[in-house]
């Protein structure tokens, strides 16, 4: 027979991303594509003690039905910790868990957007948080990232442009794929713009505790007196991304509906992991942990970064991150970026063309990401090696 | 501020079950509302000997990212089983294993289904589909079901009205919740009638292993040489509902288009999930363990049957169900249901109203759902004497 999609998902491509990953599960490439954490930084003898403990004294627990809200004793652990560490939070606000925070994204839209409404997100940005708000058939607006994060004049223009405007998506620290973090100035300056336009923001925080450098600055969340600011936390880069748990605190009121919409989109999130989660928080120094995984970050982001003096010298341009994954990488004018990085795939390196990430069609960008925590030390050597050479052929 | 939520997720409100089972979670409720597996259905032993291998010889594979599709080795074994088991699965097919089979009618109607499409369910069916169907703000058209299954006049006469019909969503196998099973004629005569009028088939199974008496009846997906069936399989009633594991079996064309949506729903399904259950099926005898559990059901339906034959007698008429959970009673018409309903939770016996599952606004029903799976056989025994008694104040 013949097929006919839905218009939400026929014109949706499976991400640029995902394709040039295929080429990485070939192990001879070297991945500076993808976004894994590193395998040493998962905490695999406290999963290995708390797998065990939980399947030999409260098996039934980790095997039955849930509640859709998630795990009751995680959800007040995870809402006091963040109340206490970063004042996120207020009394209007409750907490779910999510099975990722790509699913509070996509809870979101659901719930606060039509079709047609209008979404406002900094370019470039998390093609898996861009996909997600097309496939409900809003329309995007892309806000352009400065070093210090999204240029609020722009923002303001925009939501003076659009009246349908939803909310904002952002991701103030080491922004997926720029690297940029916001500065507090910007963040407060976004909150107000958000009041005064009434509209929400969605603050998307995986990267947060991965700070190698500079100084914290405070969530967005943490101004939040209006109910506005819907945040979204991911268990995914500090403990593991398999297990598939995310968490948002947000207004009940939001809560409430987002709750009926995971009830229709998975019903709960598997149960071991939040178990799993759980564990971790109440009876492991996880708070070392991320210390320890902050110093393999910081090692991977410098050795990546001398590489890419080292190597690429001026045929490319970036702004040094704070933290993240990710280091964004703009070519020279002349040079034909998507030439490039086809080239690298076939010199057996793979890289991801800044276009995957950009919000609007007319959206322009000759810039690479480069990721630094899937690779092995001497792959980003290799890595940058290769490309340097294939730099030369641009000159 | 004040919240304004789009019109899909408006008017949608949480079920009536979930209101219910709150009450349940009061141990001293009798729990005949809920549809969970018997805790003593669980393989428990397999489980903990599974989970100390993947966490002692694989724990990188189990906590780092996975691809949207699922674990390789799970969608071929499935695949392979279903295949040479049921007939299920053509050349056309493919597989991809989803966050419980809830997500596979999320995502056959993201990729399905405009805003203002129609799909067609039985009436009554299971409020978790039928709300996901809302959810997408289709419209649903009821067509009743029989004692053999959905009636098939009916049926061709709603396909006949409703041009933009795009699929039947349909549960052949002790559907929930009237526990009617579709004989083969009317699958045959179904999927003649989608055929017909190039409509998809959803075909909902999650029961289909529950079988206690009677003979097997071939899937509806068996007979599919047009590939216009996407078959939803769950291990939640055969292995663990907590684990989230389902899957979908349906043309590649439509899984390609579901992948890029669960892309941007949850990015992919738990991993430790799907490593236990693959090792389950490799390692162990998953057809001892399904026989099992039919025993267990076997039982428990049987002595539900004999204390509302000796409790409520002429109070109730029900068809026997030849598996699954769920037993469909109809009270007298001159009983008033809802309030039945809310004197058994007080007199702490938590059943479902009927209302809770039908399609169309206008849709009526005097019965209840009993669920024989979740309590213990001492509880339905008590159970059904309160019951009982509470039915005298009606006569």
């Amino acid at each position: 027979m013949e097929y006919r999609f839905s218009d939400r998902i026929a014109s949706l491509q499976p991400s640029a991303i995902r394709e040039i990953l295929k080429a990485t599960s070939n192990p001879e490439v070297i991945p500076l594509a993808a976004g894994n954490p590193a395998p040493d930084a998962f905490p695999v003898a406290e999963v290995r003690e708390i797998a065990a403990d939980i399947f030999a004294n409260r098996p039934i627990d980790a095997l039955q039905y849930g509640v859709t809200e998630g795990y009751l004793p995680l959800r007040n652990r995870i809402a006091e910790y963040m109340k206490a560490k970063h004042n996120i939070g207020r009394d209007f606000d409750s907490i779910i868990i999510t099975s990722g925070a790509q699913q509070v994204m996509d809870l979101s839209t659901k719930v606060l957007c039509n079709e047609g409404d209008v979404v406002i997100a900094e370019t470039p940005s998390f093609i898996g948080s861009l996909n997600c708000f097309r496939s409900y058939n809003v329309r995007l607006r892309g806000v352009d990232v400065e070093a210090d994060g999204m240029n609020v004049e722009k923002l303001e223009t925009v939501l003076k442009e659009e009246p349908k405007a939803r909310f904002i998506y952002t991701i103030p620290n080491f922004q997926n794929p720029s690297g940029a973090t916001m500065s507090f100035e910007k963040r407060r300056k976004l909150y107000d713009l958000a009041c005064k336009y009434d509209v929400i923001i969605i603050e998307d925080n995986p990267y947060g505790d991965l700070r190698v450098a500079g100084e914290h600055i405070p969530a967005i969340k943490s101004l939040d007196e209006e109910g506005r600011v819907i945040y979204a936390g991911s268990f995914s880069k500090i403990l593991a991304p398999g297990i598939r748990v995310g968490y948002t605190i947000a207004p009940s009121q939001l809560i409430a509906k987002m709750t009926v919409g995971k009830q229709t989109s998975d019903v709960h999130t598997t149960i071991f992991s939040q178990l799993l989660v759980d564990a971790w928080m109440e009876g492991y120094d996880f708070e070392a942990h991320i210390e320890k995984i902050r110093g393999i970050y910081r090692r991977k982001l410098n050795l990546m970064c001398d590489c890419i003096d080292s190597d690429l010298g001026s045929f490319c341009s970036y702004v040094r991150p704070q933290g993240g994954l990710f280091i964004w990488c703009d070519l020279p004018e002349n040079v034909d970026m998507l030439d490039f990085c086809k080239k690298a795939v076939e010199n057996k390196v793979a890289v991801v063309p800044g276009t995957a990430f950009m919000v609007e069609p007319t959206d322009k960008t000759n810039a690479i990401r480069l990721n630094f925590s899937t690779p092995g030390d001497d792959q980003i050597v290799k890595g940058l090696k290769i490309l340097g050479e294939l730099s030369k052929q641009y000159k």
